[in-house]
């Protein structure tokens, strides 16, 4: 996308869905205008997607270290400098015009507080998940951005991408046979930072990992889990997980009896995967929920299946932006609304304490 | 190998061992005569086995249908008419000099009986897992069987797979740097008959399955899980499920602080698998539990490695029935005692116990 002009590019998408007689307005409306508060790699990648998209544009950035991070960011997208807020006068964006939306990529622990300023800003929100630290702050988000008439989306991009799309409805189409249970897990590299902090980060690889899993054996039985148990565990050596868990496994019970077993680890080199199982048949993803090449193979009452995403980052991310946008221009609910994230958030409180939150 | 003379096979395997200098004795050792008990599937197998080994020879038969079964196998494998025995007249093998060993091939609830009967009447006992349906009836058998001088093996299949053994010293070896997590599961296909009976099963798929990737974590960590979870579901529709559970979801805590979930099921059609999980690398194996057809595949500190093993059933229950033929003959302890079986039941009572055993 950097090679080619911005403008003859929309100009080329607009011929091309013309010939391919798609609707026009998707290609004709115009763009959202996000501001992305906290410029770290996750932020990184949402700028790369909206510079991807003809419906989104970065025109604004938030960052506590402008000096070293917005130079960058300016040339790349052209941003005026002028357009550079910190975390003290945050809240003047509501003097520009040409914000139409917040994309929140701070620390779990400041999604709350930059949600809700972003509302009274009259600004609308994608969030990154986890929502925030706790079900309480969610509620709060979700209550600021009602009350303020701003839409709240959390950035759950697995719902955009289109292979996890095709792998929900093939599970609910009844190609499995009934749906009973999930096996799954993310299990991720050593991580360092504002990620081992509990202040910060809420809690330790289930915040950051786990929830994959758990939203999608959500998302794909339309279920809301009702019993839970769970263990934690810290085995790397050293100070970084004393405040927060390095590995949990959870099991989840969900009224129609279907089952779920779970997992996540900062210290563990494993496969992130999702198996669903049904009566007659499984659909197993891996690697599951990764930026790119996700796979999934499995057996359903029509014969094997198996496909190989040919996806590539940031393209989940553009997929969400793009909602967003058109939930904004069309004024429409988006498909993971601030209620999604606060179900997460009482289903990781559940995990927590049937744990007993050994390290809170 | 029914094809062709079963001495004309020894011979031949014979000048095969001379041929390539490996130890005679094995060869030459006399078959130790085993006598199954009750003539299912797995006796079925385990017959094969024998007939595929030169250490181990049916000689015997106990089964409680010996009109329908019995000629098959008598034909099959020279067994004299006089050697069939019924559950009432049993105890008569002791006069039996033909037979050395008995497996034991029957529902759950009847190895603790069978397996001391056996031990009273002076024969070894190779027992199917679950050794027995209580930490208790385990505890007696092991007792019976050293009070009567007898040796008693659980038939763990995957201890004696080379393709097992492989994947165990390689997680043991630091290869996969420290290991910290296992997930895993054995879901199969709808059972029906004994196994949906509490009263001869004893359980329901944990029992029968989930036992697998319980004992093989166990096995490959070379410790005793220490705290559980578990959650229990019966979701398929019917009385078939109203005295054992159909599926099961546990988590397991080891002392070092090592990590495991795992499952099972009779009513999810899913893949056999475990992962096991180091900090710097990981092996997956699946299918993992099944007869044959095994696969792993991962990544270690040396890079990546990937199996497909080329054993053909009833390869694993011939490693086995040779294993216990040796112990028979060298008079040395099996690999997997009856201890080895114990271990697994204490660990199955603490998960049902977990799980609040509403089914009991």
């Amino acid at each position: 996308m950097k090679s080619i002009d911005r403008r003859e590019f929309a100009k080329l998408s607009f011929l091309a869905a013309a010939a391919t007689a798609l609707p026009l307005r998707a290609e004709t409306q115009k763009p959202v205008r996000f501001a992305p508060v906290g410029l770290g790699v996750i932020s990184n990648i949402f700028m790369e997607a909206c510079a991807q998209s003809t419906k989104c544009k970065v025109t604004a950035l938030v960052t506590g270290h402008a000096k070293e991070k917005a130079p960058k960011y300016e040339a790349l997208y052209g941003i005026s400098p002028k357009a550079v807020y910190n975390y003290e006068n945050y809240d003047e964006i509501a003097n520009n015009p040409d914000i139409d939306a917040v994309y929140i990529g701070l620390p779990n622990s400041m999604h709350a507080e930059y949600t809700i300023r972003a509302a009274k800003a009259g600004k609308h929100v994608l969030c990154e998940k986890p929502m925030a630290i706790s079900s309480a702050e969610c509620q709060q988000m979700i209550d600021a951005c009602r009350q303020h008439n701003v839409k709240l989306m959390i950035a759950y991009r697995v719902h955009y991408d289109p292979m996890w799309q095709q792998i929900r409805q093939m599970a609910r189409s009844g190609a499995l046979g009934e749906v009973q249970g999930f096996q799954g897990g993310f299990y991720g590299p050593k991580m360092s930072g504002w990620r081992l902090d509990r202040k910060l980060a809420g809690g330790g690889s289930l915040l950051d990992l786990g929830i994959y899993p758990l939203n999608a054996i959500r998302w794909i039985s339309g279920e809301e889990p009702a019993s839970f148990t769970a263990q934690v565990a810290s085995m790397l050596p050293g100070p970084r997980f004393t405040s927060v868990e390095e590995s949990i496994e959870f099991t989840m019970k969900f009224p129609s009896g279907l089952l779920a077993s779970s997992g996540s680890s900062y210290g563990e080199a494993a496969p992130a995967y999702l198996s669903i199982d049904g009566t007659q048949g499984n659909l197993w993803v891996e690697p599951a929920f990764l930026y790119d090449g996700l796979k999934f193979h499995g057996r359903t009452i029509h014969g094997p299946v198996s496909e190989v995403s040919s996806g590539k980052q940031p393209y989940q991310f553009t997929y969400e932006a793009d909602h967003f946008a058109d939930c904004i221009r069309n004024n429409t609910q988006p498909a993971t609304p601030g209620e999604e994230g606060l179900k997460d958030l009482l289903a990781i409180e559940a995990i927590y304490r049937a744990a007993g939150d050994p390290i809170a």
